[in-house]
């Protein structure tokens, strides 16, 4: 039986609730399709403020107020740091916000719209230039006395933004973009450092937010072309190639799945189950950059 | 009263004297300038070697020659490093040389041509490729024993030439180029690295060069279209928003002046009574990228 | 009287034997190309696995074996990591092998061809986005203690890259490429970090591959257009005074030789008794960018 406790902080699979207000579930559908994602293996929800208009984090909340048991079972990630324009909120130009009082004010709209005493881990959402480390690092002290917020991270951070903060508190993770289709962690120092520093980053749209199955670029094309028949190969579908081929990095990521079908969770889960060689790791990578290695 | 000890080594704007020679003026109204910057709370001053074609550091000495108590008052800051092409010299490729004899031939050279008997702050003008790191700290380090010098620091350096000689004897400042025109320092991790290390950066050509007032290019007419409306709303000049725009990064930047009208000075100085909103900050930023924060 | 301990691991100059297997020569012609270097003081011979469509490691041993008292007098660098294309080994798709099984297989493969007991120096040939840094580390120890190998390195690494590597098992060096015509590793960290962390780096390909001598590019007609004059000044070749271009570097780097001839040895060897100027130095600079120093 598992607690709160005793769950790892992120399951190999993550669920993305990015699109969750787009999947149109009432709440009891809301609450199977949790039951659904936990039976698989994936206990770790990840969310932002501002998803679907900032309306995921409620709908999420809705569920777990009807079904309070779910709580224990999962662990739930959040992010914080974006004002998106809005007419309504009086942001005329889309901007970043890392000061105290924003972060403090967010995570305690996220525990409301969640229905949650606390959030397992919390992400600065984009590297703001205006970020003062050691104010920011402060308030993370203070909301993890207040027992709000278990741990912190950032996401779409460059090495030397990574560090400035977790100089001032350690981060558990980088949540960063990396697919078949989307190669610049691999070269820009960000998964050198993930790995040197022993934090396992989790990645976000490892489909390529679906152009590896629909794309008719060129890279597209070319790395669906050697994807197809090595899942075939393989015995699996493109989906899950796409994830194995995360997985098979030594940093050792955790993958951010996007979709509201149950199925895409499996596929996801499948990855798991296979280990890529490396040559057929570097095939891949080679038909998305169009040249081999050097 | 003002003593040298007492004083911060770097007052929160610099006036930067590159272009002194080009004032045209007589030595009593060199002490008369200098005065002026010291009553609006600018006690630093930054030179270097071959400022003015290697004159205004002696412009500038005459002055203190002239009115030996204006000394205590400041910070003297200067540079070295750059070889600049002159037949004069002996020298047909501008090139940099950081050298141990170099940079003891210009600091002492410095010294007597400023009439002082110590340099606060010495900084290496741009990165040389040929620095060898641990011969130039022994020379940072006897002309530091020697009284000669107070601090060091560099100028335009990466992070990596920063780490490198930083590693070796422990610089101040990293002096680089910043301005709603120029961005680059704001992504290549400079900011990030003087952050994380608590180094405040000097920052050299806040106004874009006076692009900022006068460009016909793409980037500053957008800049100048959202800037100028927003100066007027705040109640300020174009240049004090501009500074103040510097002054909001959390790397406590010091702006340093360009101007040698004492309204120039007065108009940097402004900008310490101005707190940038997060929303106006990025709006410029967005004018000056041309597109919004992703 | 020289033992294989007393030597430095590298020496000033190294000889590539990349295209040994082009020289054509025989085993006794080997012996006494082997010999010549030696008398020159080139006392290290650099090597990979694949060199030669991986015959050159076993042209060398055949030389070793049939003059066994050179090894005392040698060090030997090898490399791995690079499987290449070869229908005979099964490899459809050129990539990166940095697993335990692959580097033990190749490390004891390259003592077989070569002959000896214990390779000096073995270095990962290639960044490998799949390399386990922790697993190969605990390699790299598993075949010192063996006795297999006595230090480790990598080659073409990025400052991420060796600082991941380098965080588990001491690197000794990072071979990279730089010639008057080739610049990048000065600008992008590494040869900092080099010289930071006192590691000093191997230079591949310092003459530009032959393009220095007949490259009709803009590049190196500009670059050819100044360093001839200056060869004849300075009383060199041109290849000599490309060495010494490089060896003027502060990291302290030890160009490798690509040639067969013992001329070209020769000359540079003879880059050991050449300073360039800094101006020279970057007169080079200066003409192999197209522009002046900032």
């Amino acid at each position: 039986m598992h607690t709160e406790h005793a769950l790892p902080l992120l399951s190999p699979i993550v669920a993305g609730m990015w699109r969750m207000a787009e999947w149109n579930l009432d709440v009891a559908a809301r609450v199977r399709w949790i039951e659904q994602a936990l039976e698989l293996g994936i206990h770790t929800f990840d969310h932002a403020d501002i998803y679907g208009n900032h309306e995921v984090e409620s709908l999420f909340g809705a569920a777990l107020k009807a079904a309070p048991s779910l709580r224990e079972r999962m662990r739930i990630v959040t992010k914080c740091g974006i004002r998106l324009t809005s007419a309504q909120r009086g942001v005329a130009v889309q901007h970043y916000d890392t000061s105290p009082a924003h972060v403090r004010a967010q995570v305690e709209a996220s525990l409301r719209k969640l229905h949650v005493e606390r959030l397992d881990l919390v992400l600065i959402h984009r590297p703001d230039y205006l970020m003062d480390a050691t104010a920011l690092a402060e308030t993370f002290a203070a909301l993890t006395d207040e027992g709000k917020v278990a741990h912190w991270g950032v996401s779409n951070h460059t090495v030397d933004q990574f560090a400035l903060l977790d100089a001032r508190h350690a981060l558990r993770t980088n949540q960063v973009e990396l697919s078949p289709l989307h190669l610049a962690a691999l070269d820009d120092g960000t998964l050198d450092q993930a790995q040197r520093l022993g934090r396992r980053p989790m990645i976000w749209s490892p489909l390529g937010g679906g152009r590896l199955f629909t794309g008719e670029d060129a890279q597209a094309v070319r790395v669906r072309g050697v994807m197809q028949p090595m899942a075939e190969r393989l015995g699996v579908s493109l989906a899950t190639l796409a994830y194995a081929w995360i997985l098979r990095h030594p940093s050792r990521p955790h993958p951010i799945t996007g979709s509201g079908r149950i199925e895409g969770l499996r596929e996801a889960v499948a990855a798991l189950d296979v280990t890529l060689s490396a040559e057929d790791w570097y095939t891949i990578w080679t038909a998305s950059t169009g040249h081999p290695v050097p």
